[in-house]
């Protein structure tokens, strides 16, 4: 990656790094945790998808001030991190993790499409690259989503829980900010994103019989440093390990 | 998979199946907390590699009696589980999931090179496929050895501690036991590995300026259903999500 990202282009390119990094760190655990082998499997290679995403849109952030994607990753603090709060949301159970999943592949399905046609070259190319990769991520949670919410009564009963928890942090997403304004024709405009966003997500909920939750809209913060409750454990334990060891390959 | 496994094959598919299971597991661990993004990436897909191999053994075990494998990872206790003890050591530091990676990665090289020419065309398959991958898991696992012994002095003295307290496991997985007995021409005779696995220890050692540990030598237990003291926490965190919901998938 040549490119030198300018101060917004880096700050924009944190953003979509941080979502893909936490969400990443997230699906991580499930690893040999999921209920089946063959789901194993297919969250592990999400979450590598992810982290891959991450990697890049990291780097890329990076050369405008020199810092490393380990840098980036590692050293930040809470309230450098840039992740929207539906990332940050708490495994649960696996209906939560699945509607977590259906939700975020559906907006970075939208927003790697968008992307692809951004006046940065090197934004353009993560996001044709992602794009293949997400599409996959989204099939998978649509997948699990019907069969959740068409299975037993328990995994119905789970999955409308899980929708009606996560969906105060999906407005989040979409909402215009001063830096998306200053990158127009580079960065997408979060609120155009919307409305490929709720054509899939309708068309999902109605073969699943699931209707969109109404109720509170999450004020959010993430963009600007602020972040769910359970961020501060999450980055101890991504962090722990490279903030002992300083500079070591620890 | 069509060939229905005899008890006895069924029995050492299972060795195999829950060595590569349980290191596995231990590894999915480190996804983003890896002391670099690169390597979190790197050992991910270790994980997911050995996972794909331990579900084909399992899936081949179980056809003795009808249990898939997913019935084999998540509903057995701890005394049904034939894994070796050194896959089951703590992931501890960086360092000391390296060296158990040099040392396991180094022994199914030579298994899977030796079952390659099984009797049994199943397991020679999988050993065939397995191969190619663990290779490259024991080429990871040799640059990280020389890296940390050659690095700082730091790095040098965590890894030289993590093969002394690695070493005591080795012994373990190349008993020759009644079971490899009967299955003469069918499975790998442990004892007949060994040699290979020395050649390359021994060459990575002397790069790495290791010498081999002396001391104890563990009593092991693995194959017989004699665990490890932190098996059963790791077996809780595996199953929990199975055993929560049987028969449902959660």
């Amino acid at each position: 990656m040549d490119a030198t990202a300018s101060p917004d282009v880096a700050e924009y390119a944190l953003w979509l790094g941080d979502d893909a990094l936490i969400l990443s760190q997230q699906l991580g655990w499930w690893i040999a945790r999921a209920p089946e082998l063959e789901e194993d499997v297919a969250l592990g290679n999400i979450a590598l998808d992810l982290l891959g995403h991450a990697r890049s849109l990291l780097r890329y952030a990076g050369t405008a001030d020199g810092r490393t994607e380990d840098d980036l990753a590692y050293l930040r603090d809470e309230s450098e991190f840039r992740s929207a709060w539906v990332v940050e949301q708490p495994n649960g159970d696996f209906a939560q993790t699945i509607a977590r999943q259906l939700i975020v592949s559906t907006y970075m399905f939208e927003l790697y499409s968008a992307l692809r046609h951004s006046g940065d070259a090197t934004l353009s190319a993560i996001a044709e690259k992602s794009l293949k990769e997400v599409d996959y991520h989204r099939d998978h949670a649509v997948q699990w989503t019907l069969r959740l919410a068409g299975g037993t009564e328990e995994s119905r009963e789970r999955m409308l829980r899980a929708v009606a928890a996560t969906w105060p942090y999906v407005d989040e997403l979409f909402r215009d900010e001063p830096l998306t304004g200053r990158l127009d024709g580079i960065a997408a405009r979060p609120s155009s994103l919307r409305a490929g966003f709720d054509a899939v997500i309708d068309a999902v909920f109605a073969e699943a019989e699931i209707t969109v939750p109404a109720g509170f809209v999450s004020a959010g913060g993430g963009r600007d440093g602020r972040h769910f409750a359970t961020m501060g454990y999450l980055l101890a334990e991504m962090q722990v390990l490279a903030r002992q060891h300083p500079g070591a390959t620890w």
